[in-house]
């Protein structure tokens, strides 16, 4: 079964925002066995939706829509479906006593503007929309699915996962499609795919092997589509075995999660506690983590020293450390990642100190120089890394540089003990 | 000038990356005059890819292709390119030198598909990829310019800037388009369209009024586009002076920055530091700040204290407060505030404190529930702020109000004094 996304709104193809939508959905709809064919953005114009319309109608069958439907002028994406499917807009009673109670709790008087958003082509099949005034819209055409929604991030994914997902299985047989992620590091695409040359020769045509590279890392993913659920799942944790089995010192991870979650969860299997240190990714990490909820149990909390006055107070950093060394050395990052361990009382610390850029710099420790330690109670190890040039890819690099060197070595601990 | 972005990579469709590059492309093609009239992703497949470059030259002069130039099997851009335009592969001599100089600086062997990297189809033209192996190829077919870059945003980002873009002025004589942000913030997006209706009613044609309501802002936009720069200005200026003075409480900037950097200049002005003791939005404020270059000349610092320990050890925050109004509460944002003022030494310092979610709420406090104080060294402010149940957008809602509850903040004390 073959989708396709069409987001609607200027800001995306001017760049002042980023479609996340699309890929939020690409995930949920590949759970259930639906292949998003296309996904196109496209300005607030009758005419170009239109199009994008009839030419996604030609590929797939299911075509949902985000965006352009909010109650001001540049948003036409209703009118312009009241005209493609030849239904003329009249008000849904159940959606505007829903807007009125939505103004009635804001405690807000209602304009011309939002009862307007009350109006939906006739003949659409309406969807409740919990959170927010703009109605999603479901269409039957030539026997196409449209799906008309609005492009506020939680309006959609609401609308997604408890309404339209839930409608579109009813309605077809899904193939299911597996998806088996491996992440490695330490080797290029170009080597891991020599290494395995023979195992991905011997796929049968029903499984994909992609390589997706990022950051020092790349994470491999094979997919297997078909109506067997148990035969694919065998299939394809048989190709994972084999080629973790041939690629073994290089694999981080085989489960499909964020790096950082997996860290949360390894973690706190085995009741161990975080802090961190952070000085050039000025926060990044302890972003990465709390994101996900449950990190409390493991994340107790850290500390952002841009200033070396704060990495003495904070930390404990020696005055004479920061003299003799600098504040991005061998010295100073573990004395924060000691001081870390030592003041927030957690089992383990990382500290990350080094030259983001793009300024900074000098000849000795050029931009992209950065020193990561790793503490425990007993023991503290730092490691140097050379990034490159650009700040916001040295703060990525940096902390996935930092996980990495963390995980290695609760690996190596637990190993020990 | 109209452009099309595709983007090809299944990586994209199943929701695995976010296409970050289309709308940084976006923001820099909008600079020069290039309006983006579609943004399409494709998968891997010669035939989809075909089709795409066949529609996307029916309605754009210049189309930019990111993605698909890996070594590996699954990509097949360059494979199809060759076909499309009927351009067999061949070696390009200076590519390949530059790949051969990239593995040896690396110091590792050159396998197979390494110098499979060097091909391109014979009769592009070659653009030097400094920061990569793949090579980028532009394209001339039918009066139309279509090229083909890397997906690594990096080697893409640096292509566009130093090669592409310069190319595509010299080849066209490009309208300016200028552009104008108005940051409001208290004003629903049908509210502020009421209230300016009438200058909105008088824009001429070539003006165009956008609405990108976000997080508790609404960001309206005013894109005029033309061949006389001056007069755009001016009459972009007139017009938003108008929208300003119309609705003057709700406007936070009128600069085209990120939230975050106008703060941080506005402060690097009046020569201000700042600290943060973050406890539910987890260093993702710190990160906001220090994404930016320069930010270590406001930004001294601060503490991300999950744990109630760590809010009493490096914050000072009294025992007895905890126990008697809990960590999300008034007192206690009020004390982490000046905790920090105080410990980080700086001029003032935001503390957030609440309930990101999903779990962790409670009948009196639930999910959403967010006390913000912001210290100087003279006072301390906290307001309670009640959002939604999603944890992330907790988390984004949070910032934000915090660095609203900031700027406000400084203007009200600097007007003071």
């Amino acid at each position: 079964m073959l989708a396709e996304i069409i987001t609607i709104g200027d800001e995306i193809l001017i760049g002042q925002i980023v479609d996340t939508n699309s890929a939020w959905m690409g995930v949920e709809l590949n759970k259930v066995g639906v292949k998003v064919k296309q996904i196109t953005s496209i300005s607030d114009e009758a005419e170009h939706i239109e199009q994008a319309l009839n030419d996604a109608q030609k590929r797939a069958d299911i075509i949902l829509i985000t965006g352009g439907l909010g109650p001001t002028k540049d948003d036409v994406t209703k009118t312009t479906l009241s005209k493609y499917f030849n239904m003329p807009l009249k008000i849904d009673e159940v959606t505007l006593t829903h807007v009125k109670a939505f103004f009635d709790k804001l405690n807000r008087p209602m304009i011309e503007a939002n009862i307007k958003q009350a109006e939906v082509p006739d003949g659409c099949t309406v969807v409740m929309n919990k959170n927010g005034t703009a109605p999603c819209m479901w269409f039957e055409h030539n026997d196409k699915i449209i799906v008309s929604m609005p492009g506020v991030p939680f309006e959609m994914k609401y609308l997604m996962s408890d309404e339209i997902i839930p409608r579109i299985q009813k309605r077809f047989k899904l193939p299911f499609i597996i998806h088996q992620n491996i992440l490695t590091a330490g080797l290029g695409e170009s080597f891991l795919a020599e290494q395995i040359a023979d195992i991905e020769e011997a796929l049968p045509s029903h499984i994909k092997l992609a390589y997706l590279p990022k950051l020092g890392q790349v994470r491999l993913r094979l997919s297997a589509t078909g109506y067997d659920e148990t035969a694919l799942v065998t299939e394809v944790t048989s190709f994972t075995e084999k080629i973790v089995a041939r690629i073994e010192k290089f694999v981080i991870l085989t489960e499909d999660l964020p790096f950082e979650k997996a860290i949360i969860d390894f973690m706190g299997k085995h009741s161990l506690t975080l802090s961190l240190a952070e000085s050039c990714t000025g926060g990044y990490i302890s972003h990465l983590f709390t994101q996900h909820p449950g990190a409390s149990l493991v994340f107790q909390g850290g500390t952002v020293t841009y200033s070396n006055a704060l990495k003495q107070a904070v930390l404990g950093v020696g005055e004479q450390t920061l003299l003799n060394f600098g504040a991005v050395s061998e010295q100073t990052a573990s004395e924060m990642a000691l001081g870390a361990v030592n003041n927030f009382k957690t089992d383990y610390a990382i500290a990350v100190t080094g030259i983001a850029g793009p300024d900074g710099g000098s000849e000795d420790k050029p931009v992209g120089t950065v020193w990561i330690a790793v503490a425990n109670k007993r023991d503290v190890k730092a490691k140097l890394y050379k990034f490159a040039s650009q700040r916001l890819q040295n703060i990525e690099r940096a902390a996935m540089a930092a996980m990495m060197q963390l995980f290695i070595q609760l690996k190596e601990d637990l190993k020990a003990t």
